[in-house]
């Protein structure tokens, strides 16, 4: 590294994750998090209600306000700076992530067009957060249309294109308010657009480009294929998405004086490309090797995992040249919903005794739940649930999935539900480890990261169920660091990520090892969680989807006679 | 009727449900009921710990006390006569019903077995309740050997015995408690065993014996099926079942001096015999023509129906010639977990948001959650259950099976599960009556009675998902009011049940009408239902019995290593 003397250098790191943005000052030379700040979005994610207009918004939409994200810029940056100790003029760069794919509808320059006159009352105008699922008829007719077309693009993605993607939200807003779509002159990834407000310079990452936005070997799918989808589609790329990429741990400029304002850093320095939240967590457990896979577990998990070679996963979310580290090909899977399940269930199923014996023992909810939980032997319960509750984004690829719990009993319990809950997720995750396999990518190693490291219970059910022994990394703000690792290369540090990573990120190897009798039972277990994943997700019954088409026209029928 | 003059004449009757005992002082001539009273039993439903001892039960079990019956007529009888202002002189008669198959191991002057010295200690001396389901093993076993030698007895039971019956909780007793087995001098159904201490008097109902204890044309299941089952289970049926048989509508015997002094009756009135919760519903509905199904729709529901046919209808409980009144084929149907579902939901499901609106308004949470989703379109939740939390016992009677519950998302709110539970106990009902209907027995009108009728939401749904019309019971203590009129009858007030039942019994004719528009809606949400119905419970996948296979290994090895 080149920071040598006696006054060290900083960096900071912003993540910006589904409810709030968090900042984190990091020193450069070992990766020492210093002190760190969130701030909240005011509007949160908007999913059943448009704030301007107060008007419910249709089922499986999720919107956001871009001005919540420069709130983050100018709350959490100088709290996070204070909270260090840390002098401004210390810090030699700015590094973020964002969720993703989260898309914001802008004019040429940036200005999101919700901000427009006239325009606040209109849905489309606002943020797509990545959980916005309402684009699933475009995401199918996407997959139909490129797969019988046989476009080469395809496989790269597991052979599915996810309704939470560029292309699927922007054939949706199109097709839903033409007119936004007509004044939209481009459609950006949130993770650049932050950049974008740091910098006032468009560059288009490389990661999301490659996972979100189908950008293979240089090209986009192109206008035959955009036309067959609909022929207002054809120019899509020229006109809205295509723009210059910049690489990873690049700067893509460097801090305006407007955001030097915000923040409280010094104008001028380097801002590294944007990047999405779960890839930058792979450098922060310091996995940049091939097959060490990082499980960023959240809301929702994010696996991410480098290898030496370009293999074709079934549903994988993506395989990107460069799309994690440079020099090796990056993969990207995911479960779209996890700790937002065990959210759901604890929020809206737990009854008043188990809620108020948490309050008189000081134990959240989830920790009274967990407790119980963990008392029982594997299979006590008699429960086995899918874990689809928001859809499915890993090997089968389909949002009109639900959720699903069998073995219910007079004598079931909420912990039973809530274990049963926890364990569908590794099951979940088991699915997509063995699907690597199959495929010529083995997983060598699992690194645990994000929020849900913290209950050991579910670390010590993910390594029985994937009987394989669970590393956790070594900060609880694994994307926020990653960020600020990107920073440190972005302005000159390090060489490049790997280095970067070495000198900073950290992990805790093997801390969580299986259970042989546990693992047995886990797979017996496991082995029924693959029939009902296949009976329900691949053609046996698609009850599922026929229920969601049911609930959709119902609801419109509500909507009518109301 | 035969009564005639100036002083009104009345009779007793008494339901033994699952929770409690409850009397009803009935005037002969008309019905009137003149007042009532209910005696909860002092054990309850013993299904997780043994009073005496403190010990867990296994699974599945479900044991009560048999004193707590005669503390019901201590204190309901008294007290229902007082809340009548009836002299008990102008008493002519006493019937009872109780819930079914319930049996009591006693000796040969009717002591149960926990009463004997020593005892008390020992599970299996208690009374197994109807829900006792831990003789599932056995009921496989009598099924398959049943089968295997084509007995003809068998598809008058829709061609499956339930582990609720004589049969296999008597080979349950033989196999896990020998030496109780051997004291036993009879396995007698509490319907019975309260009349015995009425009248001093063992006789066995016609009813108890043909639909729960096998007796077909005359003949129990002979000695080579026993000994085929387990050799030491060949006398079975001579040593501890035969008895003489009572009709319905006959009397037992006369109040002995004791129950007399019990109930303050006068001693050496006619005892009606004994008779079966669900079936005296019937007559108590005016419901004796064929077929008027009457469903009993409480904790469990149970279907009876009259035919002029003897016909082979899969997974019904039975037909039994004269089981529910003479000269017709009584047929009996049900379903095992009803309002025990939509309890079960709201003790441990509902969070304190709900239970606190709900005590706020002066609602039960039951009555909050109906009208909740009472306020939205069919099919809007996107939810679709199977209403097996406690086994099925109907079509296809298995209680090895287990609840399901899928649609779920991150959007699903407690009043929308709850809905699907109610719905999915009308596509159970449903399933029954196409099934009789299939079977050349169709039901032409359908009679709602119990304690369920009172939901009117509840009833609404049952008349879109069967598109039927519903008529409802005009008694809310039907049972009892049935149970009157075998007294009635007994006593010689009215020649027979159909003559008692025209002038006692009541209905509300077609108090629900079916809506064309949710009845169409209802039946794509049906066809749901059937397809995983079958999927499940027809072999498709066996998950729900291995669940609950692994279930109960688990607990084993948490007792061993505990």
């Amino acid at each position: 590294m080149s920071q040598t003397g006696s006054a060290p250098a900083y960096v900071v790191g912003i993540d910006y994750g589904t409810l709030s943005g968090r900042a984190v000052v990091v020193r450069v030379h070992d990766g020492a998090e210093m002190g760190s700040a969130v701030h909240a979005y005011r509007h949160g994610v908007m999913d059943s209600v448009l704030a301007a207009t107060s008007e419910a918004l249709p089922p499986d939409w999720a919107l956001q306000v871009p001005a919540d994200y420069v709130e983050v810029l100018q709350q959490a940056v100088p709290a996070a700076l204070r909270a260090a100790g840390v002098a401004p003029e210390s810090v030699i760069g700015v590094g973020t992530d964002f969720t993703a794919c989260t898309m914001v509808p802008v004019t040429a320059d940036g200005t999101p067009l919700n901000e427009l006159p006239g325009l606040s009352t209109r849905p489309h105008a606002y943020v797509k957060l990545w959980r916005h699922h309402a684009a699933q008829a475009q995401a199918d007719r996407i997959n139909r249309v490129a797969e019988e077309r046989g476009e080469t693009w395809l496989p790269r993605y597991g052979g599915l294109i996810s309704s939470e993607w560029e292309f699927a939200k922007g054939l949706e807003l199109l097709e839903e308010d033409p007119e936004l779509y007509r004044l939209m002159d481009h459609w950006v990834e949130a993770a650049d657009w932050i950049v974008w407000q740091l910098t006032g310079t468009y560059v288009r990452n490389a990661c999301s480009a490659g996972y979100k936005g189908i950008l293979q070997d240089g090209a986009y799918p192109d206008r035959g294929f955009l036309a067959a989808l609909n022929p207002d589609f054809a120019g899509f790329v020229e006109e809205k998405l295509e723009h210059p990429i910049g690489s990873l741990g690049s700067a893509a400029g460097t801090l305006s004086a407007e955001a030097a304002a915000w923040t409280g850093l010094p104008a001028g320095i380097p801002v590294a490309v944007g990047n999405v939240d779960a890839h930058v967590c792979a450098p922060a457990a310091g996995a940049a090797s091939p097959g060490q896979m990082v499980a960023i577990m959240g809301t929702s998990t994010c696996h991410v995992m480098s290898a030496e070679v370009q293999r074709e996963v079934p549903g994988m979310c993506g395989v990107v040249d460069g799309g994690i580290v440079d020099g090796l090909y990056g993969y990207e899977a995911g479960q779209s919903g996890v700790g937002d399940i065990f959210g759901w269930f604890t929020a809206h199923f737990v009854p008043p005794e188990v809620t108020e014996e948490a309050a008189v023992r000081g134990l959240s909810v989830h920790e009274l739940l967990t407790e119980q939980a963990s008392r029982e032997e594997v299979g006590a319960h008699g429960l086995l649930a899918l874990d689809w509750q928001s859809g499915n984004r890993s090997v089968l690829v389909d949002h009109e999935l639900s959720g699903l719990l069998v073995g219910l009993t007079l004598a079931t319990r909420p912990h039973e539900a809530y274990r049963a809950l926890l364990e569908a997720t590794a099951f979940g995750t088991r699915k997509i480890v063995e699907t690597f396999a199959a495929s010529g990518v083995p997983v060598t190693e699992f690194i645990a990261a994000g929020g849900l490291v913290k209950n050991k219970f579910l670390m010590q059910v993910y390594a029985d169920v994937l009987d394989m022994p669970i590393s956790v990394i070594g900060s609880d703000q694994g994307p926020a660091l990653g960020s600020a690792i990107h920073a440190a290369v972005a302005a000159g540090a390090y060489p490049d990520v790997r280095a970067a990573a070495a000198a900073m990120g950290r992990v805790q190897q093997k801390a969580y090892l299986p259970d042989p009798a546990r693992a047995l039972t886990y797979t017996q277990l496991y082995e029924e969680y693959e029939t009902l994943h296949d009976y329900f997700g691949r053609g046996g019954n698609d009850v599922m989807r026929r229920l969601k088409a049911l609930r959709r026209s119902a609801r419109k029928v509500r909507e009518v006679s109301a």
